[in-house]
């Protein structure tokens, strides 16, 4: 038996997008589509929506990092299906540039998810109302919770709980540092002090727990799933698409159209870029570190695998 | 807080052997033993005990299938500890002959470990008695309970429960079909049926779930765990040690030796030989199939990668 409620979430792009700096191509992103639509996936997330700049330049940070309404057009007319995915895009707090937001009513975008930290929940609050305001779908994502104080995080809570713009309320796993109970004892938090709002559920990958970590959240109650195929991602990645469907039994999710882009795109990708569990991204993972230092020890060819160095390094005085 | 009676089981080189027919050299065996006698783990399983034959020949076959006492005491005498694990071989019915064991007090073995499947109990059991009356410590591991009728599997956990030579009954997800309900629901039949036994669990990697799954057994009451350094094993491979050792929090457990015989061993062998999670064992474990399939998949170079066409194939009428 399936719970109806359950939502799934395909952030592939949006994602996998932070190793490559958003240089999928058109191709590419079309593929992922497809996929996403024939095999009955709820939302696809398909970038973020920075604020572009001298600095922050389409040709360095890639077309995915800004989702301009006509590259996003392009995917969307590239396939019909009887019930295509929402399409989502995240904004960063003070990286966006709200004014660039068509209502939605004018946009091929349905959800816009904004990732924000503890700190920067009253921006983040101010963004999901300004979207909730030209007639978007909102989340918002608390991004690194597993390093928050736990007073300021129930503030947080609280705010997101009062403020009625807010769809979803997303649990992140930033760091990949839970394991099952702590999924459980951080969502009893959210439950408690912020018990309007549906949940949604973002993991990583670290210590080869998003998959079962994500099955902890739906047994807690968490109706909104992030997964992506192949469990492309930062760092050790996410939740792996293709074993969650396996894993629910509504009877209206394909798994095959995902194998099969796998087969026909993510392989090649996987020659050139790399993502998923790894002996670095565990020690991260279990230390509750931010994944920059792992991710630094994977880009240097000569020492990416020394774990014991890393351990040590990580845990000196 | 961490839980006493918990005992963690090293079995790198047993089921690694059946990537590779064994052929791991001494140098890098002893430094497995190495790692695990100062990390601080229970028991060390450094292989089989296989009747030699001509067919089976230590040439062909590598001699961690044969675990000769010679050989086993070159192991453990290369290096000194105050607390050795206890070193533990395993017996596979139909393949072994009793009369090459020694008596328990003449050998370097502490531990032997029975792998039948349900219909072979008996015989099972009668190499549990036999190994029980020379002294050593005995494990039963029933193996691919995932795919055995329950009436069956519940008359072979009553007999084991009346076979008092019995030390541990295993719980073993051959195939990595087990999600952590049914860890929970297989354990609750173990329990119900084998009230008796303390028990023991041997995980699968198939699914991203095997360590995981370990978690749960702990939960469910599990005391005795199979883990393997890298979760290095047959397929999609087992357990990390590494990760398990960081969950537990038995300040026995030291995970540093073993990250460093990650860094100088497991690291050069991983580019030798393959193990470890892939889109062909996930399917193959969503399926809750034997692995053959997927092993003769992933031994094609051509269309190891081919997960649409495997899972295609593994789903045709």
């Amino acid at each position: 038996m399936y719970r109806k409620q359950i939502k799934v979430l395909d952030c592939s792009i949006r994602d996998g997008g932070l190793i490559n700096n958003y240089q999928f191509t058109m191709d590419f992103v079309k593929a992922i589509y497809r996929a996403s639509c024939d095999s009955g996936i709820d939302y696809i997330e398909i970038g973020k929506k920075l604020c572009e700049s001298d600095e922050y330049t389409r040709e360095k940070y890639g077309r995915w990092n800004f989702c301009d309404e006509e590259d996003l057009k392009q995917v969307v007319s590239s396939h019909k299906c009887e019930n295509p995915p929402v399409l989502a895009v995240m904004l960063d707090v003070d990286r966006v540039d709200v004014k660039s937001l068509l209502p939605a009513d004018q946009s091929v975008v349905g959800m816009v998810r904004i990732a924000c930290y503890v700190p920067d929940i009253d921006k983040g609050l101010d963004l999901v109302k300004r979207t909730k305001d030209l007639g978007y779908e909102t989340t918002i994502n608390i991004m690194a919770s597993s390093a928050v104080i736990e007073t300021e995080l129930i503030e947080a809570l609280q705010q997101v709980n009062e403020a009625t713009e807010v769809d979803y309320l997303y649990l992140v796993d930033s760091y990949g540092a839970f394991y099952s109970e702590q999924v459980t004892s951080y969502l009893k938090l959210y439950k408690e002090h912020a018990p309007n709002k549906e949940l949604g559920f973002h993991a990583h990958n670290n210590q080869q727990l998003a998959f079962s970590n994500t099955q902890q959240a739906i047994i807690d109650g968490v109706n909104l799933l992030d997964a992506t195929i192949n469990g492309i991602g930062r760092g050790a990645g996410n939740c792996n698409l293709e074993l969650l469907l396996n894993f629910l039994k509504n009877p209206k999710f394909d798994v095959r159209p995902i194998y099969k882009v796998i087969q026909e795109h993510m392989v090649p990708l996987r020659k050139k870029i790399e993502w998923g569990f790894n002996d670095i991204y565990g020690i991260s993972g279990h230390l509750n570190h931010h994944p920059r230092e792992a991710m630094k020890q994977r880009a240097n060819a000569e020492t990416k695998d020394n774990c014991y160095d890393f351990l040590i390094d990580s845990t000196a005085d």
